[in-house]
């Protein structure tokens, strides 16, 4: 008999809500007939919701990083200047998607662990007038850390410069009003905390963002922007529509709406309080000292503690599935996330594998409370102000 | 957006694994051809092992009560006498059973909460030599209580008395081998720990209650025990079969039998260990102190906390569904299921929910760590002797 079950706590894939699941396993409709337009004008009204904007939110069939691909080639030509923020995995991404498209990059690299200071981004714009484009994650899932968008946005207001962000595992995690932040262009992906199996992402420009993009002739024929809004008018896509995925976001987004996004973001706020807390109290230190993400916690491993082990430990010993550190973070950290179709107890699961794993390969454990402690921050932060910084205790 | 999952953590019905799930889902396929023939001699097999039996195991389309009533109206004819052990609410069933057939009841009334002893029985049949059959539940659900079964059936070796149990909320969970035990007849359901709707009873009778019911016209049409076994002989029921419960049947015995049946058990034992040892580092008493079931944990309530509001706020604030008391004990305890398709992580969702409510309604907490304690007591019993009494650690 199977002691444990799998509860996955990877940063996307997510686990799925089994209204969503049911949706999924519906029989096939075809995207050029009525039944599916009705989905799909459904789903906008609610992606602009979520995206904070009064711009279509473009549904395209590709992974994140398709949408970071058409982000880039559909919005800037060839020797055109941009500058990347590159503090992790996703902001090499930038990098390597812009480069691929022939343009100038200017990299402001921040150490692995901290987020950019806006003054940073101010500074290079001034220094390089010809910057077409900023290009920052809004949640770096590599570090778990959180960039200052709705700063970076003020002090490029003004500028003829397009905000452009990877809203991957951030968007439906924590708050990214676009319009209101001045973002131009915002991306997403279905696996994370939109409850959904990879396979879809989510576009949404800036007026003025349509308009540089009507200048430029797309990069890939895949990625065709106009042509995708074109078909959206009549709730279609460009190409064939991932049919299932959408009937599944269809139900996800109306769980994230019935009580309005606060309580989402709400939810995941306290979801990294517990986890912070109780990663403290065990002696811990999450790797993202401050500016963290809100969907997952990226956790620095006591000295001689394998990340590679802990993470194989806690699948197979409890089945809880955590990520490692990637590239220079492999095994120094792990990763253990808090998005998606999850709960708290979902987390208590996470926190007691990772206790007793590292414990098991040589390790300390802390205080023998620490769920109970993880628990009290949880509570609190239900009832408290949400995206504060609490203070560090350890008691 | 929904702050908890909801984890069922009742006596009955129980979660079922998505393996389960999928199977309950599939199309419809006739009971009498050959497709259906396949699937319950599958799971005849099976259940012949989970039985521990030589004998066939009929499915019945109906709940417990219906195979109880079907037992005691095949095996006893009007006018005559059986024992029945009546420590709880399943103990008086058997008694309305037994009277709603017109047999002689003599009561063997254990107060609840406590176990039978083997000599009492021995002593009653002793100074009752009419009594035809001795009618007992294998686990008491209604106060978490294990009957000694086995030593009662060593106690009436070489009388000419059946051995009826009711082992709905036993078998499956805790060992209950019918023909090594001298059980003449064997009852169970689909919804404990089958991981299985409700809907299915499953009733196997010895060689010599065969042979019992063949002299006895049966007191209901619907449950004729020998014309389902004739039926069984090709693999096919009496009455139309429940169709998707046995296909759902064949994939939690293929389950529940993958590493064997002690591997099945020593689970249930470590998630009992688990529950009574946390439990009692919140400073609360089992309501069973010894001979408890492996399936349910019922936990006295401190005074002054109403048991029925415990339970509504166990599952409306975290989404943990326990049972309250019954009859005498309304109010007074509850009852937290470790049956099903749960696991560890499930018990510390239902546990934690019991703590913080019972603080929440003026109880007290006991140890902080009592997540820990308890994990500490579930480790050990993964690795030590099962179905021991451990020392009642307070530390």
């Amino acid at each position: 008999m199977i002691l444990n079950k799998n509860r996955l706590l990877t940063p996307g894939p997510t686990p799925l809500p089994e209204e969503v699941r049911l949706a999924l396993a519906q029989d096939m409709i075809h995207h050029r007939k009525a039944a599916f337009h009705d989905i799909l004008r459904e789903c906008e009204e609610k992606l602009q919701v979520l995206f904070g904007t009064s711009q279509p939110v473009l549904p395209l069939s590709c992974s994140g990083s398709g949408a970071m691909t058409a982000a880039v080639y559909s919005l800037f030509t060839p020797g055109e200047k941009v500058l990347v923020v590159n503090a992790g995995k996703f902001g090499e991404r930038w990098t390597k998607i812009a480069a691929s498209r022939g343009l100038e990059v200017l990299e402001l690299t921040v150490e692995w662990g901290l987020a950019v200071a806006p003054e940073d981004v101010e500074h290079a714009l001034d220094e390089n007038p010809d910057v077409r484009g900023v290009l920052v994650q809004l949640s770096e899932t590599s570090t778990g850390v959180l960039h200052p968008v709705r700063e970076i946005g003020a002090k490029m207001a003004g500028r003829d410069v397009l905000l452009v962000v990877d809203g991957v595992s951030g968007v439906s995690l924590c708050p990214c009003p676009m319009d209101e932040w001045g973002i131009d262009c915002l991306v997403t992906g279905s696996q994370k905390g939109l409850m959904l199996p990879p396979g879809l992402a989510l576009l949404a420009l800036s007026e003025r963002a349509w308009k540089r993009c009507a200048d430029v002739t797309p990069g890939c024929f895949y990625f065709n922007l106009p042509a995708e809004r074109k078909k959206l008018e009549k709730f279609e896509t460009n190409f064939t529509s991932p049919v299932n995925l959408l009937q599944g976001l269809k139900v996800s987004m109306d769980m994230l709406l019935a009580d309005g996004l606060d309580a989402v973001f709400r939810k995941q706020w306290a979801l990294t309080q517990l986890t912070r807390r109780a990663v403290q109290a065990m002696g811990l230190t999450p790797f993202a000292r401050t500016n963290y993400t809100w969907g997952l916690t990226s956790i620095l491993l006591p000295d001689g503690v394998d990340g590679g082990r802990i993470v194989a430990d806690c699948a197979e010993k409890y089945g809880a599935y955590l990520a490692g550190g990637q590239d220079a973070l492999k095994g120094r950290i792990v990763r253990l996330a808090h998005m998606g179709w999850l709960d708290w107890s979902d987390i208590l699961a996470g926190l007691y594998a990772l206790n007793r794993t590292i414990i098991d390969n040589g390790g300390f454990c802390g205080a023998h409370d620490f769920l109970e402690q993880g628990m009290a921050s949880y509570r609190a932060a239900l009832e408290g102000e949400i995206g504060v910084e609490p203070p560090l205790v350890h008691d």
